[in-house]
């Protein structure tokens, strides 16, 4: 077999010996087929007696032609942050129920790899996020984001309070739990929890979802995506900005988060036939009725 | 002066005789400044005695350089749609309190329209929607909205009950009071009080909002511009779709309703230091505290 | 067997002939049992050969010690709102999926029943409003409601306008697609679509919610079952109020809607064991994870 | 002048010095009118020559007949809590703006409250909640609320899941941001911004309002006030119950916050003409047009 695909690097959910098991059978599956096989370092820690190469996912950038996730949406949103740096193509595998990123089931998965290894895929670009913390002036920490960047209070402080700017124009002040940037992949995510539309994931946007606001006429707004989102905390008692729930950085009063997209965005690859809008009727159960 | 523009056309709010007097002053005020000056041939009717050409707004298609709209919103909703085809930019000027389309103070035209006269002013596009009713393959009716298309049960039937489908894939069996397809202009109007988003008016997309859906997981989706969303009725008792809230009309069961972008933005100039997010703090008393 | 009910009524969903079959293996059941079972009158059409006594809803009254409904929540809003004033208790049968006020199965109903019969049951008490439309202190319709009285705009205009007074005192001016005022019955009827809480079914309380109201910090508001709530229309082109979506009255401009609470409530019967927050998790699917 | 009210105790803003003066102006106005008055101890601390006598809170049971807090609503909402016990009527004055609690001006407070002295006043009884913290069947912590208990994530965890149980019947696993309980006086505090109802003060009810919740058709629900709530831990890193935003307790897995109905209302005293909904229009600019 030919495949526009090479070097294939094989990653699975972090600290989940039970993967090792699928992972070595696709692994192998995978091997049979002529591919080369790369495993992920932290990958490999749980996987006894293999014969495949181990790199770090640092290590991938300019090696690997495709990036396989067994694991779940967490999972993926891990190493797509890391990877999109890199433009390796990502294709997601999930264990259980599957998630709006990983869209094949670990039960049919090798025949619906070796098909997208033939070119039965369709490649999506979704957008990310890039955020910094500035303190006077000074780059405190930087981040991406594949969902969200939440800006949150603390369980000591009643509520935080922060002005927003777009491209240097006063948005608004916003006193609030907390204040959502989400891209479109993230509008599934915590993002619809707080009363934020659906953004289907081709569009390249950012939204602006308020939790709990204190303005009752306040509401989720849709940005252009090279849009410039300043957010200057005014009152910060305790308040932290997340990314994508995994790491965070704790704010002090006047510290400014500033977000934009990313310049490269991340490559999924589904298997042809693949339908958001089924997902979306699945997880949301928009087909049971009351 | 030397102005891009040498013919402008104004409009007033229709059936309103108060408009005639502002109306000649501006229209006295801008021939004065040396540039030809025409009557919308409705507005015309509320004003006597002028020496300035009337026409009708489908007479202005190539014959006008601007379209001067006084008014509100609704007038310049109106005026937009037919003249859109005709490439002719748009200036509102509002009666009372400042709208959301029409953002220059009856008070104070003269000053702020010579200046846009002399180039002090900025462009916006923004996307209109294109409609049709189809019945058995056969056209039923065709038009335009600027703000929303609206699929509305009557007061006889307690819901409709439609399929929508987003460039002939499925997304979802909606059953519901109504069903809002939004451009980003029709987002700050009936949408937001569904509980749509605000979607900035610089922005081509396609909201889907559907008023008091029967799931209550249903929520407003935002989709790309160049979609085509057909809405086929399941159960239409009484059903009617709404364009812009000015035309209408009554569905029949098996009748779709496709949606789509219309090919011609409508261009919107507004005078230098013009600000959305202004408008959007003013309008929906976000910097009044609680 | 000793019953406290001897005389037992039997109600099909209307227009049903398919309602027959079980109702009348289920009249046989009860006539076995030692019960005097009457058959409504319009069921009754649907029914060849029986030798039951037959009777109107009405003329139940101080006949019938209980009355059992076949069909689904709508059937016995329906029935509960002509029987209520004549105090006699309900159960609810239903074909399909159990439903909120008809939680027994045709299943298992004559095991059920019979428990229900030997005095293995609860009783609630379920409030019902009573609404009068007044045009120049004329009364020009009144109606009960179990459910809800919803006054809505017609497809013709774009909002209602209506003030409404708590108590003669003013609460607010309403504009909006609709006012909904809700039992605790019908809070999870239309008006938990439009964004109305779910109240116990056991409180008696009425709670006004607006549908797509134009003032964005507006709210549902829970009030006292002894108010008195006088909705005067404001602008009613084309608006009309409905009880229980089942009767309606065409409002015109300064008609007044007058609701308070029904001087008798419903008497509903449940099986023991029946447990209500079931019946919520299952209706909204709250058991099921995203 | 004969008052029902013989000794009347005043209380001011914590750690506000700038209270004093209006607070000494109305101690010298009261006993000019022949009254006894007595300040509160922290309030006396910021109040240099003075010639009143000083007491703590907790040492007003049966001393004081009247107390009148010069504050704003969270100063009234902690004064509560400590004098519910007690059966002492409560006056709210606000510095600033009009309060839900605290409705008569700094401005107009003499001639109001000398009105309210000689009878020209309405009691309203307002319900307070009484929480409990267990761990392992040892009460860890307990305390009044008067507007709301409220459990929430902290800033590590993505998540609390917690079982709630009404009257020992399960009601639902809620997974979210934080849970609401709340009075009918909270219902306009932090579960407004939340999504839950307006509930009229006058009610005695529990409301349960979700802060984010991860199922999209889960929604605020009103329960009776005797209803007794346990909220069991199923994920508590990080959590915290809250008690009015006041004081606080940090949850471990397993935990049980049991919540009912405190056993003394609080009475609040207003002066004649009060309108709970012109507060309510005033508050949330429901006067004011979009």
């Amino acid at each position: 077999m030919k495949s526009q695909f090479q070097t294939v690097a094989l990653i699975g959910k972090y600290k989940s010996p039970q993967i090792a098991e699928p992972l070595l059978k696709l692994a192998d599956f995978l091997a049979h087929m002529g591919l080369n096989v790369l495993v992920d370092s932290l990958t490999a820690e749980h996987i006894e007696h293999h014969s495949y190469g181990v790199l770090t996912l640092a290590e991938m950038n300019g090696k690997v032609d495709l990036a396989i996730v067994l694991g779940g949406d967490g999972t993926l949103l891990d190493v797509a942050r890391t990877l999109a740096p890199f433009g390796i193509p990502l294709v997601g595998v999930n264990q259980g129920r599957l998630g709006f990123l990983t869209d094949i089931s670990i039960d049919t998965m090798q025949r619906t790899i070796s098909g997208m290894l033939r070119g039965e895929f369709v490649t999506e670009k979704r957008m990310l996020l890039s955020a910094s913390v500035m303190r006077e002036e000074k780059h405190m920490f930087d981040s991406l984001a594949f969902n969200d960047v939440v800006i949150h209070r603390g369980n000591n402080s009643s509520m935080l309070e922060c002005e927003v700017r777009i491209d240097d124009e006063y948005l608004y002040n916003q006193r609030a739990d907390g204040l959502i940037v989400t891209t479109p992949t993230g509008s599934t995510a915590y993002a619809l929890s707080a009363g934020g539309p659906i953004l289907h994931p081709s569009l390249d946007l950012i939204a602006l979802v308020p939790v709990a606001p204190h303005t009752l006429s306040n509401r989720p707004i849709v940005l252009k995506s090279d849009s410039v989102l300043k957010i200057s905390m005014h009152r910060a008692t305790d308040a932290r900005v997340r990314f994508d729930g995994h790491t965070h950085f704790d704010l002090n009063c006047h510290d400014q988060v500033v977000v934009s997209r990313y310049i490269e965005p991340v490559h999924l690859l589904h298997p042809v036939g693949h339908s958001y809008y089924r997902t979306l009727r699945e997880k949301l159960l928009w087909n049971q009725t009351l």
